[in-house]
């Protein structure tokens, strides 16, 4: 086990109802608060509503700012800071995903920062300081909510770019597992890709001797696996709908990742993917992942033989560890087509083999992972995602 | 599963030698601190003398207050309030386990207290203000570290009272598994049953719907029981040392509580055994939790069949539901008396039967727990707690 420092200082506010409290949650982080948004959902569904009038009754000003795509995009970002700035905004609640919340993280650091907002997406400056940022979640899938970390896409270079920093971890997170009924099938897969995926990248460590994290991961991914079908099977299912959006905020709070050193290469070369052709990122990455594992398998068979057998309940079998092994990644690829994610790139609309490219995107930093793969090896990832 | 509010803020620190860094995050929370002690391990280590040190480099004041014993004493905090208050002591740093940072907690909220400190612990006043704690951790047992309670014993009067408050979590806590590897197997294994303890209390819940949380209280569980017969065997492996310590952190800090209400029957039965006659916590939950389970079970098998299955490995039979959850219980049994706990009230030397009168104490504030346990229950566990 790696030495750690682990601090989730997130407020969670968890239940039915419970986005009654934004308004007493939110003025607690500032006077002028700009509320940021994206999808037509939180619009059409009286949601927005209700949030700005909770928060205009608790004696804050609202400034507006909407517009969050998903992959969400840099120039919104420069809006967002100046508009703050312009504004007099002291605090960021975001009403939505992911998107929405990554964007107001960029636009939390960039207010106070003298430079260019991009400079901590190509680590060349990190934010030292942020404005404060509260969060009424509508999709679990991302786990911004209580990470430290934002990822933009540049729109005319199609990049996309990320940075870590605790300064951005948000306040507080009302997390109304109602608000997710209304998600359509196709989003609540993707966003559950996207937990995956997280705990995934945490739980594929070379670090020996982390027993605790371990457990914790597969108790998580188990929970997730368990209850999307049934969200899936009836949209209005409260407990399944709470079980996956609690399990997408531990997903990627950190403390399935104290101790180990995770490996991130799927989300890396999945980002290509989104950047280039905006593909949803969960969706990507259901494509992307088994592809991953099916070209490292090998070089630590024991932890995927311990993933298939702990995970996804493959009987072990003496002198078989491959079968085993590959068992448990076919099991995956088939939980991820039954929940009406997509397998192979083609399903995706990529076919136009831009693999060297990506490939060269991806590795920019140098070498993906564990690993350390290099560029043959993420060609060929691509390539397996073929199908 | 149930609303709930969850805020762990504490800062962990983690790993081999991180208690060198203790100075630097004392100086984040004060400039004349309170240096909370208890037993002669940490004096006779050289702990204290290095902790004190690296404090004092850090340019901070230190007063000094030993003496903490198990089942921490009303006494110790009345006199800590006072000479904080003496001295101008604007924050507490604990070196030690579970009693000395309940004390601690006692104290720190007592300082800006009018009234007598007593008064949280009949719940007569809560706190509405604490001097920040900082906890360099030496026993895995309380998880005080990272929670909001704390117990205390009066002395004259033999009781055992406790209060909750989010105001006295620590602010960091610095846990260095080598510190544990001097402790003694019997504090070791009774640390373990502690922490056991706090997750089951929270497991055992009527609660439905609870998966995520029922699957991380099963994985902390399977890891603690498999790493403690490790500890004990070899007193110096860091790896089993590790995984013990973090897990004693996560079982208390309320994670595992999200959305369900668990039942602390078992605390508040053993606590009369620990103000009566001082035995240690551990060794009286070792004793008590299996009566109290053995007592209850058949209230919800179907729970306690699940714990047979899924923590214990206990083969599922049809049509054999008690048989089933006894052998889970069994297990549990056997577990403790093979890690050196007492199993029976003799072997803790406690003989005289004064169960009604232990009874009444712990009724005191009412039924106990989710079966709303009366008295005649509460002595049929103590009649079965022999064994």
């Amino acid at each position: 086990m790696q030495n750690f420092d682990f601090l989730s200082p997130t407020k969670i506010i968890f239940g039915r109802g419970v986005h009654s409290r934004v308004g007493a949650e939110t003025a607690q982080i500032g006077n002028t608060i700009l509320v940021h948004y994206g999808s037509d959902r939180v619009k059409t569904s009286g949601l927005l509503d209700e949030v700005i009038a909770s928060v205009r009754d608790a004696g804050v000003d609202v400034v507006l700012l909407g517009g969050v795509k998903p992959n969400p995009r840099l120039e919104l970002i420069r809006e967002g800071i100046e508009l703050c700035r312009r504004k007099g905004v002291d605090g960021i609640l975001c009403v939505g995903g992911g998107s929405v919340i990554d964007s107001a993280k960029g636009i939390a650091a960039g207010v106070p920062y003298t430079g260019d907002v991009w400079d901590f997406y190509t680590a060349a400056a990190e934010p030292d300081g942020a404005l404060p940022i509260g969060v009424v979640l509508t999709i679990p899938a991302a786990g911004s909510e209580a990470s430290p970390g934002s990822v933009v896409t540049r729109e005319k270079e199609q990049q996309k770019f990320f940075f870590n920093s605790d300064l951005v971890r948000p306040r507080f997170a009302i997390l109304n597992p109602e608000l997710t009924f209304t998600l359509p099938q196709y989003q609540t897969a993707a966003g559950v890709t996207d937990i995956m995926s997280h705990i995934m990248e945490r739980y594929f460590t070379l670090e020996e001797n982390v027993d605790l994290t371990d457990r914790l991961c597969e108790a998580t991914l188990r929970t997730v696996i368990h209850n999307v079908p049934k969200a899936l099977a009836t949209p209005e299912d409260y407990a399944a709908r709470a079980e996956i959006m609690w399990a997408g905020t531990i997903a990627h709070n950190d403390l399935l990742s104290t101790g180990r050193i995770g490996d991130w290469s799927s989300h890396n070369i999945e980002h290509e993917l989104s950047a280039q052709y905006d593909v949803t990122h969960g969706a990507g990455l259901a494509v992307i992942f088994p592809a991953w594992m099916k070209h490292v398998y090998t070089r630590d068979l024991e932890r995927f033989v311990q993933f298939a057998v702990r995970v996804w309940d493959v009987d072990y079998r003496a002198h078989d560890m491959e079968g085993v092994a590959l068992e448990g990644i076919r099991r995956l690829t088939e939980f991820f087509s039954r929940i009406g994610m997509p397998t192979t790139l083609a399903e995706l609309g990529v076919t136009d083999r831009r693999y060297d490219e990506m490939a060269k995107q991806a590795l920019r930093f140098g070498p993906l992972g564990n690993f350390k793969l290099e560029a043959p090896d993420v060609v060929r990832i691509y390539e397996l995602a073929e199908g």
